[in-house]
């Protein structure tokens, strides 16, 4: 049987997390935004994973990911001890404290794409080291559409690098606090609107339970994020939303921004299902049929 | 000239604010629930205010609602002070601190209906103690479709009053935090859910720059806030938002969801312009023309 085509690669850190909410306490679970990001994708196209572990990295993690539609050609082991990220929630779930972060392997971490990647149309390059994205996109030949992430780490160490690479993609993604740490703007619209000068075609600023806003030069979309009764880990949903973006995206095989706001949609649902559960326990339950009835609902409740 | 009916009444506050934004001092400025409302819902059909000032309250703030389509013949004006308040915003104002509150002769006022008034199919219950709510309600004949707003004081203080007068209205309005106040409810759903058991058909909860969210017991509608690139003062949004909409369901004639969610966009966008300035400042120099340019852009960036 031939491998299926790798149309998407995604390239992040994975984790072993260890998170406490205000309801429960959970350890040494698979987490990392690549492994997020993947999983949210593979239910629209097959998507090729580019991170590291260490030798200690179990076995069932690798399993996980193989029941689902992701490529592991890209996953390098290497000896040591696989990135380690532990935190805790405040009340409500609104904020985070970092208890400890141990890089180990993903400390010397330097992304190889292998060959059947670098033609891949679809690009996400997660959260990492800006240097370690412009590696990445310096691999791949002539891509469609590059999303990047990053976050107040690179904003506030490798600045320069961060804008240089910012520069060379499609769409930048951060959050709230990120766009007002990057600009020093107090408004999302005169954030997006610096950040739009720094070369991207569109800035994609996440608000978490409150959903996300998309500009251009030209235009906002505003997307709702779905409303959930409960849920119970926040953690990796803003790359679920990227990683199911990215996923709708490229199966549409299109650029255009009617397909973006399709594709945000598609992410924001796939999200949704995410925080339901901690780790990827509701995405490896997760079947496309129940993205599409919350896809219908939520169309509904967003129509004027 | 015979006057033009009444066909919306609202009641609320008059106040005389001084108010302090990271930028900005403004003192003695024309404020109040009502003041805000009755101006948001003038652009759509003539509306009474019900109110009370002191023998105090300048000309000029009376002439300001003069040049609107405003009748105030529900307004009193009784010996002594008029209602003053201040408060500071925080950085970013996303919240504000009271400095003062001076009742006046709102601390003893009596809201009476003129003849007039009493028929107005449509009913809005301003930000007031919910006995004088109650007061109010029980003085008009078969209204068609009653709002009601409230704050967490009378949440506080006033909880078996006020669910009394919320049972008879068709829609509670109150912010995120007043919800979760209310029903002791972290997510917005299940907040909703208990609010809605009170008895009102609809639940608006408003989430100032975030949007709003309007709950009935079988669907959810989600409504941003237009994204704006500044703003002066946010005092009085939430009761713009609501004079707007009723302003424009009261127009549209009819009370289903259809025209609910049409009306809400109407009262978020005539509220996005209200903080472009203190007081009614914006509202007094907007035409109609400007709020439909800006619900058509609005509409444009909402559309999936």
């Amino acid at each position: 049987m031939t491998k299926p085509a790798v149309e998407l690669t995604i390239v992040g850190s994975i984790g072993i997390d260890t998170i406490e909410t205000p309801s429960e306490k959970r350890e040494e679970i698979l987490g990392g935004s690549v492994s997020y990001a993947c999983a949210a994708a593979s239910f629209f196209t097959h998507t090729g994973m580019v991170g590291v572990v260490g030798s200690d990295f179990p076995q069932e993690f690798r399993d996980t990911w193989s029941t689902m539609s992701i490529d592991l050609e890209g996953l390098q082991t290497v000896e040591g001890k696989t990135f380690r990220w532990g935190g805790v929630y405040h009340k409500n779930m609104d904020n985070r404290d970092t208890l400890f972060t141990d890089l180990g392997v993903f400390e010397s971490f330097t992304p190889e794409l292998p060959a059947a990647y670098r033609n891949a149309p679809y690009l996400f390059l997660g959260n990492i080291h800006p240097a370690l994205q412009l590696h990445v996109l310096e691999q791949v030949h002539n891509p469609k559409f590059v999303l990047i992430d990053t976050m107040d780490l690179w904003i506030n160490i490798a600045k320069d690098d961060l804008e240089k690479v910012i520069s060379k993609c499609t769409m930048l993604t951060l959050n709230e606090s990120e766009a007002e740490l990057f600009t020093g703007e107090h408004t999302l619209t005169q954030a997006a609107a610096k950040l739009l000068e720094l070369g991207p075609e569109y800035v994609l600023i996440k608000k978490g339970a409150n959903g996300s806003m998309l500009f251009t030069k030209d235009d906002i979309f505003l997307l709702h994020a779905y409303p959930l009764d409960s849920f119970k880990d926040p953690t990796g949903a803003g790359d679920t939303f990227a990683g199911g973006l990215m996923g709708a995206l490229c199966a549409s095989g299109k650029t255009d921004k009617e397909a973006i706001r399709e594709a945000m949609v598609y992410g924001s649902i796939t999200a949704s299902f995410g925080v339901e559960e901690f780790s990827l326990e509701r995405l490896t339950q997760l079947d496309r049929d129940e993205i599409e009835i919350r896809v219908a609902e939520f169309k509904e409740m967003c129509r004027i």
